[in-house]
């Protein structure tokens, strides 16, 4: 354990005291870019949570500086993100009426929830649960959440709303809409698609073509989005398409953020907090991950334990700054951290940056048509649609195609949550059922050779009397009880047989179940008329058997190696071995 | 996959043509001795069930003779056990009253659904399932168990209702209820007890002391339940005791039981099929360790997926003639075991013996006290209670114990189903958390030969820019990511490190995650400037690593042995170890 201090606690004051005016103007700088390229996709990702869009604004200011006090990656700009936020209205929309007061009391206390979780995983130190998204679960669970996310803004497209339950009701009513469609808004919409993946294409050469250097002309397309913004406000309002019957997103309060406790029903907080474990353990991954391998390129190291500190706490701030779930943003963490943000005081100038926005620019944002918002939403989710990845899986492991079939299938056809647990569930399944019938092998000796090896891939001198048996796994529980029928059964099947010898070399563990198991084979064996031995038995597995009574009921001895075992039980066997080498 | 046929399908094809005189000789004295013994019991168990007594009849006939033909051991005899007629009560009971017709139907549902899980389990061959069941959470289960049963007797030893929900809520209500019990009840249920726990301790030394044969003796002693029962009718038919107000068992019907199809009331199965399933497998575990045990005497074996069928057949049974779930019977299988039952033709032989009595002898049951079977019930329970078990667990294994020591109280304080529940939920938790923390070692260079072992407890050689990492477990998702920040963060902490090696000979298998993060481990560890190799990769592994990507990405090489990996890397460090030697 590390000492508990100050500067562990709140990691600002390792970094702060050595802040310099050239790590400020990189932070600064980096900041602009960041907070230009977060504020549409904050009204969006607001949007597709069911959310008035001021949310998605709320959610990129106070996150941010909590998350600069308490978070250590120095690369991770946190905010609302596409799949938490489809996490979000699936949860909220369960206990409340999209558009209702009680929709966005539910929202933030789902944020609450979500941050307590986290603190509570940091302060536990329970990072490793994470582990168990397996990536067959994560990358299936985004692919499928992508196209439910693409889907779920049809109503915005068409301008018609489109409802329904699962995938295939929303695209079978869609189609059924079309010809309700409301053109100018598809035409808006289809247009901003369109230009938003062609800008994030091909926007990079173009600039380059036009002389712009390479490194601003990434920076100018990734902002493309701005772009596109501005176009169709300025568009939507000169041509007055909001009289024409294009949905905009209509006046944000001008205002910084309202503070408010989120409320404690203790009902609403237990329905809301198994999808807040989800949020809290999804998002934590993807934000990890994606700083681990930014960090890298730094030769820094991110903790996992105090990342949890980090994103919990910019929840908390969400949840009481009336925004919405947040976590680390895989674009604006890249963009961030390709610009140079050094320190995380460019997330606190971010923040600065949008509480201007807030303040001064909301009029600005009252004509965006959106139907634009929807198609900032649907260029940023479908390439999180991975075939690559569903196409590798099932190359390299049947075993984990399935899980990831089967994610992206009940994710699609019965929800996120159930999709994302029978994915987890499936997991950890094969895998206790591989370990439960884990590899034994009889074996045989090499001539020649001290060295024993499986009789059925190699040529080998056995004893008619002594069974060798080699087992490549841990005996615990799910596999002790099918190992003892299988030693079991191969020393009757041979009635020669007065002695097995268990060959312990990549046993690591026993665990009580075992022991109890090895024990009833000890008895069946004698039984059978045959002594049960153990060799080559690692040293801490033999310090715990010793606190047992299993030694002294072992009818063998415990050998220090198989060939001993061998030469001590059947002589002559080893002596042909060797005359025959 | 080994062919169908019909000796398959019904074991008694296998053995009924060889069936003869002798055999039919010790089937008919074992059945004789079992049936005596099985009587008591069976209505006593139908009591803790909270059934009539002639439901423990009559799961003694009808099961017996479908084992007999579907099941394989020759040494396994049904009937009701008190663990499962416990579990029967809880889950019956908390869906209908006591006593109420619709209790005797979701009774006869639960059999039918323990027996339609056990025909399924078998045919899918799934009996490994039952290993989930672990050792410290059976054992902890049977221990709380046997309290729990021991305790609901109270009403029939004190003569007055005791009811509550849980242990201390039901023990405190017995003391309070003190006062008002009916003392020749409390008499006679003490006399039974002592008489039977006297009866089942020097029984058979007090026998042979008065000159009968040990094994005379043994049957005798093990039969001493029938003559606590006679005696006891005789004493209340005498004094007129249930004029008194001594409960007694009152009248059986004399018939053979009805032949009825379980109601087909999906809401009432649903609601029943989770304890079915746990019924299933705790009975399933109980009998096939028994049966496993006795077998090994004869050095024969029992097949689990067979006798899955057996025990499914024998409830399927119950279900249609009025009876309850029914298992392997520890102490009528040892008996009839010990008697020299040969085949499962004594089974046969039981049922018709139950069925004689039920023809015959039930007025004779008609003045029996409640008080005896309690009694019964009592002294077959409580050496259930494994204290040594308990105490062993602690000694070996702090982790076992604790999932012990949590089956048992929340057995004892939420029930058997939430206690079982939780047990399982731990051992699997255990489970993963060990296996997803790993023993990692780095290793070096033992001076002199080509082993490699760990810096930390021997004096080996390492090199300053090769860092050699030995894993001691598979990689799958729980470990993995863990596994790569344990990698680098030691190839970081070195600055002069630009090479990993790892050894690989621990590692049976890398999943779709655990390549992921390799992936991901090669990227981070080069832009940290570091190199990633293996080494001693299996065979397998190998060639599952070739369908993948990750061999092109390979920052490195995959070398043969951990030593030719440092020669290569390294030379002048093997080249100083060489002289070193």
């Amino acid at each position: 354990m590390r000492q508990w201090s100050a500067a562990r606690l709140l990691p600002i004051l390792s970094w702060l005291p050595g802040y310099r005016r050239e790590d400020a103007a990189a932070d600064a700088v980096a900041a602009v870019i960041v907070a230009v390229m977060a504020i549409p996709q904050s009204l969006a990702y607001a949007m597709l949570a069911g959310l008035p869009p001021q949310a998605g604004l709320y959610a990129s200011i106070l996150p941010l500086i909590a998350y600069a006090l308490f978070g250590s990656s120095s690369v991770l700009s946190v905010g609302p993100v596409a799949v938490i936020s489809l996490l979000t209205a699936s949860a909220v929309g369960a206990v409340a009426d999209p558009g209702s007061p009680e929709y966005l009391t539910a929202t933030l206390v789902l944020a609450a929830a979500v941050g307590a979780v986290l603190l509570l995983m940091g302060a536990l130190r329970l990072g490793w649960v994470a582990n168990y998204l397996s990536y067959p679960v994560l990358s299936g669970f985004i692919s499928a959440s992508a196209i439910l996310i693409a889907s779920s803004q049809l109503t915005h497209v068409l301008g018609v709303p489109v409802r329904g339950d699962g995938l295939v009701e929303l695209l079978g009513n869609a189609l059924r809409q079309l010809p309700q469609a409301h053109w100018p808004t598809v035409l808006l919409a289809v247009a901003a698609i369109v230009s938003l993946a062609a800008a994030h294409r091909y926007g990079k050469t173009l600039l380059q073509a036009l002389g712009l250097r390479a490194g601003l002309a990434g920076l100018l397309s990734s902002a493309s989005s701005v772009v596109v913004v501005l176009l169709a406000i300025a568009i939507v309002a000169a041509a007055d398409l909001a009289e024409a019957g294009v949905a905009i997103v209509g006046s944000i309060p001008r205002a910084l953020p309202p503070l408010t406790m989120p409320v404690l029903e203790p009902a609403l907080w237990r329905e809301l907090l198994p999808v807040a474990v989800m949020i809290a353990l999804i998002g934590f991954v993807q934000s990890i991950s994606m700083a681990q391998m930014l960090a890298a390129k730094r030769r820094e190291r991110v903790e996992a334990n105090r990342e949890l500190l980090g994103l919990g706490a910019a929840n908390l701030a969400a949840a009481i700054s009336g925004g919405l779930p947040v976590t680390g943003g895989v674009a604006r963490s890249v963009v961030g951290f390709a610009i140079g943000a050094r320190t995380p005081m460019a997330g606190v100038f971010s923040a600065v940056g949008v509480a201007l926005v807030v303040l001064y620019l909301t009029p600005l944002f009252h004509y965006l048509p959106r139907a634009v918002l929807a198609a900032i939403i649907i260029v940023a989710v479908l390439p999180l649609v991975d075939l690559r990845a569903i196409r590798r899986t099932f190359i390299y492991s049947k075993a984990d195609f399935m899980a990831m079939a089967f994610t992206i299938a009940m994710v699609l056809l019965a929800g996120v949550e159930i999709g994302v647990m029978i994915g987890v569930g499936l997991s950890i399944g094969q895998f206790l059922w591989k370990t439960s019938h884990p590899h034994v092998a009889v074996v045989g000796l090499v001539p020649g050779t001290e060295h024993f090896r499986n009789v059925r891939r190699h040529t080998v001198i056995t004893s008619p009397h002594v069974l060798s048996v080699r087992i490549d796994e841990s005996l615990y529980f799910a596999n002790a009880r099918h190992l003892a029928d299988v030693i079991y059964d191969e020393a009757v099947q041979q009635p020669t047989v007065r002695h097995v010898v268990l060959m312990c070399t990549g046993i690591n563990h026993i665990d009580a179940s075992a022991l109890e198991s090895l024990d009833e084979l000890v008895l069946r064996l004698a039984d059978a008329g045959v002594k049960l031995h153990l060799a080559e038995v690692k040293g801490p597995v033999m310090d715990r058997l010793e606190r047992s009574e299993f030694p002294s009921r072992l009818t063998g001895r415990v050998f220090l190696t198989q060939y001993q075992a061998l030469t001590e039980l059947d002589a002559s066997v080893v002596a042909q071995a060797k005359a025959a080498s």
